[in-house]
């Protein structure tokens, strides 16, 4: 007999994370105001069928939990109202639910010895069944398999989900004032304060801080909350926030013992998770702090920052998505975030109203598909990215390029240089090949051929682009064309044709001499930025000259005293200066998802493992001390972990069971090695 | 100083509509199990922005009043928190609020002696505001003006919206048996069932019919409730149920003293209803009972039936618009239907799946637009109307014939002939061009050269219906096209022909002849296409063939008892034999909108009237006895009701006072008329 899964909660493909990006991106506040996104909120389907066929030796009673107002019908026929126990005789029947919930998704949940919900169960958001005159019932609506996660429990609908949280205590309480007290939690953090112990009552002002001095500056700190407490010993903070220190003011008549948290996490879902070791101290560091900084923005979604900015951005979350398949690799926390991205048809505006971060969503779920294998998911998303690579091709000027329209953002990059951002910038038209690319491997994928042929449109954008905008004088891909090339010359284009591949051997040499390690070539501030110009590097076989800015960018952060990495990072700010950004003192991040890319960097290019071929059906080890003594560390695959220890003399790999076949590159040569082995080469 | 409307909720346009139709169309119940549509359900934008200048003398404190999470902020300066009352200092100001609610229309309330929420307000869902690296602020979001109603009380928002009921008696209660009491109303109606003065408990059960026969059938009545009654001494259903007759089912242990009702109904809202009264009492009942139809059948929306069906179907309401112009002239209630019918972008069917009614609802608008003269509903309307037509464009056939796909449902009418509905239908080219026409009139309208040339695209539409479907032999426009022209004629191509003015006065002879009044083409049977059938013989100046048929079609229907009119009636049936349909005992609607057309014929073609520029800015009176030896009536108007009172000597027509240049019409002879005339005629 066949074993079934466990039944879970089922609903609509995506509408479950369009429907909780609504309640997450609207949870972001600025000082004490709600601030929502502004771009448009979708909203799940308000009506969902649910069918199934089922095929049954004897009948079975099935219970049923429904989250929204329904009907069931065995074989077309109706029930009378809405049955908590359903008996299905023998044979086979068709079961349907027909679920109406306007303010979460419907979903249900049905558990019976062989009737199970999940993602075997089909859906559609229009069942198109209508009667004629007889009575006669006709159907064409489009069905799609239902949409899952880890609602197990019959009690527990998708509707009431919530991350879990776990007691922190502060690691100090300093007096201030009379009234006032510093909390500090030891490092940044992210959950809901607790006040233990109260007496007395009346208003308590809560001044959120990043660093002491933002948790101090009642006027300008970025988050804040009041409370009115009455009556009550215990006292926990509606909701979440970041922060390493708390300024609490108490009202006269009130005492409090005790300042504590609720630590709001989400729970490590992959069956293996990366890790790093090196030689260096500051490295181990640079990674674990990588690992914790990632620890904090992945959560209902990746997010950029977990302080001010709390929504989900698709260009920092391409970079999140790559870190969390060498840290926890854990897939449906990327394709709840890619899902939450797109939000639903019609397109009105690029994704997060950028016009590069359209690009990077196409991008990511190429990514995604090569770390997990996931064909489910692409044949999810298609159609999806079909309309949204409609819209983009709609909005090319008239030599075929994509440019920012009036009401489109450009977002490249935050510099501190004038840099020109309209026009046809070299650096989107990198993407748009790119996304294109991705477009004809996701139809390749799904056999899908009623699309245009994108692999096409990508080969003659790209020929187009490297003739108008590569320098032969300058050893570099121009910034801009408005409409004349305008002579400034950028890092961003070059970095990306090294990347994705789109730059000869010859000109990577003078992208590296003339750009990348050429010092007059603004440089770039922003760890999101950084993560390319470092994998440009790595690509080019500069590890030594990547760890050594490892060592001074992300050491100069540590060094500064954080406990997570940075929106941006100037070295050459000094004390509060760098807590500034946007006009605010206080407005930069201190926990920001794009600034953990070591995670990436020291797992893709000094362990050295990527897939080959989607979900590791065939991968490759390329490690790389890159001037350690020496490093061991484990990247997470569909499998388990590839293991890689390697000094001076000796390279170990281990592969998990189950594993495609693997290729070993060390020193010119190439080892294979099959899941399950062990190999170790000695120089 | 300028005269300020009251305060209203205000909301995105069209989303209240939207999220009242989803719980609206899923209260229809089927034997007790809840029965939605199976089209798209659209849903309100979750998150939307409200915003407006002001300009204050002196500061003013403002009452704000929002359903929904929401934020405020005062010339781009965000409040904390979420205020109660605003403070607006003197001069110019940008007020902002932005609302987030998942489960109804986020929506607004401000009152102040300058400061009111109303259509003034622009909204948006998508502000697109971005912040460069100084946090200067950018948008390009698009702002349409705010929709409202008439929710003018701060405490009720239109998330709490429900119609009015008043109480009513039932006409006679009978024992069918010891437990069993059928209840009487006396005539068709709607609300909710009131059990009075209760003893004892168990379960009830409700059986509801339109007929006797049906409430007596408890195993094929079409609704049916059942009620766990504990401990209380009134009980009013929850639900709201259409009925003449209640079989109550009542347990052992339990008396009931009294049975009754809440009518539920929506509050006329028009300057003047329309009346009709002449010397035929037949005719006077059927026009009241077509009113009565009407009454019941206009509630949140303009729906089909009140028993069954209860779901919007464009077919249908175009009909009710068309009545409801004669009647009640409730412009907010047709708007409400039509942006319901539409939902939102994108289009992924026919409205209601059915390729006749999109169509329908493209020349609802005109229709609308001509009656009311409200340019502002088909701005807000027109960009919804366009991606429909792209829709309805992309499915056209290679020679541009508009026909139904495998997923599309084909209507035309119920007939009881065999009909071919596949291929081109030349019935359903007639409607397609006069959408376009639709198109092109509000495209000039509001001046917007965007759209293709939809009147030219119309012209070649009828230019080759018209050479492709005229046979000169038979003397009428033929059914259908599959490939060969097949040899079946109905009266339905013909019909529209003449309504819409596509046949030359050549050819209305002639269909006159071989179509209208040759009883070899197969008889209409549904008032619906009865609608369309007396209106093309009105316009032939048919009244008095029109009369028969009314007082012989509807009389007969009067005849058998009916106190609404019916969804469907053949003459030839007998006994309950009318009461089936779709294969069901009691399937047939015994108060159907369709079924009430006289309304519109008396008031169009027999008193005559009928506005010839939008809004009455100009109108004619061409009245027609049609046999009677009088009548008197009134039309309404945007500006009050014409009144018309005719025999056969005289004819006296009162217009309202500020209505545009009327011309009374009568014996060949032109008369002007203005508003606040009355002008008496002597043959």
């Amino acid at each position: 007999m066949e074993t079934m899964s466990d039944a879970t909660w089922i609903w609509y493909p995506g509408d479950f994370e369009i429907w909780l990006g609504n309640r997450f991106n609207n949870r972001r506040t600025e000082r004490g105001a709600m601030f929502p996104p502004f771009w448009k909120q979708d909203s799940h389907w308000a009506t969902v069928e649910f069918r199934r066929e089922v095929n049954l030796s004897m009948p079975e009673k099935v219970n049923v939990r429904v989250d929204g107002k329904f009907n069931f019908s065995l074989d077309g026929h109706l029930l009378f109202g809405e049955p908590s126990e359903i008996t299905v005789p023998d044979g086979r029947h068709i079961l349907s639910f027909k679920v109406f919930n306007q303010a979460a998704p419907p979903s249900i949940f049905l558990d019976s010895p062989s009737i199970r919900s999940g993602n075997d169960w089909m859906v559609s958001f229009e069942d198109k069944i209508w009667i004629d005159e007889e009575g006669v019932a006709h159907g064409s609506g489009t069905y799609v398999p239902a949409g899952c996660w880890n609602f197990c429990s019959p009690d527990c609908p998708p509707s009431l989900f919530r991350l879990p949280s776990r007691p922190e205590d502060a690691v100090q309480e300093k007096k201030i004032s009379d009234r006032s007290v510093l909390v500090d939690f030891g490092r940044e953090t992210f959950g809901y304060l607790v006040l233990q112990g109260i007496r007395g009552e009346g208003e308590v002002g809560v001044y959120y801080g990043e660093s002491a001095a933002e948790a101090l500056d009642r006027e300008h700190c970025e988050t804040l909350d009041r409370f009115v407490l009455t009556g009550c010993r215990d006292f926990t903070a509606p909701e979440s926030k970041a922060f390493r220190y708390v300024l609490v003011d108490l009202p006269e008549s009130m005492e409090v013992s005790r300042f504590s948290m609720l630590y709001e996490y989400l729970p490590c879902e992959g069956k293996a998770c990366g890790s790093f070791e090196c030689s260096d101290e500051t490295v181990n560091r640079i990674w674990q702090t990588s690992a914790y900084t990632m620890e904090l923005t992945t959560r209902e979604f990746m997010l950029d920052g977990i302080k001010r900015d709390r929504w989900t951005w698709s260009g920092d979350a391409i970079q999140s998505y790559l870190m969390n398949y060498y840290l926890g690799f854990d897939c449906n926390c990327v394709k709840r975030t890619i899902r939450q991205l797109r939000g639903k048809d019609p397109v009105t505006s690029h994704i997060n109203t950028i016009l590069d971060y359209s690009f990077y969503w196409f991008i990511s779920v190429r990514d995604y598909y090569r770390f997990s294998g996931d064909a489910d998911f692409v044949r999810e998303i298609y159609p999806r990215m079909k309309t949204m690579m409609d819209y983009v091709l709609g909005r090319l000027d008239d030599d075929g390029f994509a440019v920012g329209k009036s009401d489109d953002w450009v977002f490249v990059d935050w510099v501190d240089f004038p840099m020109h951002k309209r026009g046809v910038l070299c650096f989107e038209q990198f993407l748009l090949a790119r996304s294109l690319e991705a477009m004809a491997e996701c139809a390749r994928v799904l056999g899908d051929e009623s699309g245009p042929d994108y692999a096409a449109m990508a080969r003659h954008l790209l020929e187009k682009t490297d003739r108008i905008f590569w320098s032969q004088d300058a050893g570099a891909y121009m910034h801009a064309l408005e409409p004349e090339l305008n002579p400034q010359i950028t890092r961003f284009p070059s970095m990306f044709a090294i990347i994705y591949g789109y730059a000869s051997e010859e000109k990577k040499k003078q992208i590296l001499q003339h750009v990348l390690l050429n010092p007059d070539i603004p440089a770039i501030t922003t760890p999101y930025m950084k993560f390319y110009e470092m994998e440009a590097l790595c690509s080019l076989g500069k590890q030594p000259e990547v760890l050594e800015e490892i060592r001074s960018y992300w050491g100069g952060m540590l060094r500064e005293g954080a406990t997570s990495f940075w929106e941006k990072y100037d070295p050459s700010l000094c004390g509060e200066e760098h807590l500034a950004m946007y006009g605010r003192p206080f407005g930069k991040s201190l926990c920001h998802a794009w600034g953990a890319s070591p995670a990436y960097l020291l797992g893709r290019y000094f362990l050295g493992v990527e897939p080959t071929s989607p979900g590791y059906a065939s991968w490759t080890a390329r490690p790389s001390l890159g001037g350690l003594a020496w490093m061991k560390g484990s990247v997470p695959t569909p499998y388990g972990c590839i293991r890689i220890e390697m000094d001076a003399e000796t390279l170990m790999v281990t592969a998990p069971e189950g594993i495609g076949h693997g290729k070993i590159i060390a020193d010119g040569k190439e080892t294979g090695i099959e899941g399950g082995q062990t190999i170790e080469i000695f120089k």
